[in-house]
């Protein structure tokens, strides 16, 4: 089972791909970030943003996608800015078929850390655990982004999170 | 030349499309209200708004869009919202290699009642004699939409706002 985790962002979107099977080791099949400019117009972003998700959907054909769930805690620009790139990871993923599933923050870090609170370093370190990774996933939106694909694995295959 | 102005909301999204030439009057070609349903999954709502307005824009083939300038003065779970339906009508009229074109909502009120601060009521009134419609365009939405594209073909056109 092969699931893309996404972490959307204006200025950088996240995204990892990590295939598992019971009984057997997380591999991480491709990870990485798509950027942006603030200096660019928000449609070439926009457009930038939906073209990347498509592509990578398209390239990996994934049986699921994993996003965190969202808190309203930010402040309304901030808020705005994650509705346009949240938004065009969402439509990308429905325009390709493909299943979406949210996980809540805290679940996410306790299905890679077995702590509901931990630290971005902590998850960038056990996301390296978990895959095998020579270094730690960077920047922590790459990292984000496999941990809630880890996250929705351990729930799918059935493990303790 | 051929505007279509957008009002995008999670819930509604207002559109109206205006012809305007130097020296004749303003004609409404096309307007009215795409509707998602709360109960509906996001995926589904997000593909809606961008799928009717791709369709608006296939079927018209404006020559300019116009929409309201925002404002980062409401609380974050709706300016989420906001960006999620507005991030749809721009992705749309960006895929569609139509150009953009934002104003100030009290550049918006004064171009169709003359004043910056005029309500709602005075926006629907308004729209409603420059363009002859028999009946106040409803609900708000769409004279809102109708009336940025108003604004910007008094722009485009060189008349006074």
């Amino acid at each position: 089972m092969l699931v893309l985790g996404i972490d959307p962002g204006t200025a950088l979107t996240g995204y990892g791909l990590v295939r598992g099977e019971k009984g057997s080791r997380l591999v991480a099949v491709d990870f990485g970030c798509i950027r942006t400019e603030a200096g660019w117009v928000l449609t070439r972003r926009l457009q930038t943003i939906y073209r990347a998700i498509a592509a990578v959907l398209e390239k990996f054909k994934p049986d699921a996608v994993a996003v965190e769930e969202l808190f309203f805690n930010k402040n309304a620009e901030s808020a705005m800015s994650v509705g346009y790139s949240r938004g065009m990871a969402l439509l990308a993923v429905a325009d390709a078929g493909c299943p979406v599933f949210e996980y809540a923050p805290a679940t996410v870090k306790r299905a890679v850390t077995g702590n509901g609170r931990a630290t971005k370093e902590q998850v960038q370190y056990m996301v390296q655990q978990l895959l095998g990774l020579e270094a730690p996933p960077s920047p922590d939106d790459v990292a984000d982004a496999l941990a809630v694909a880890i996250c929705h694995l351990h729930t799918a295959l059935g493990r303790k999170v």
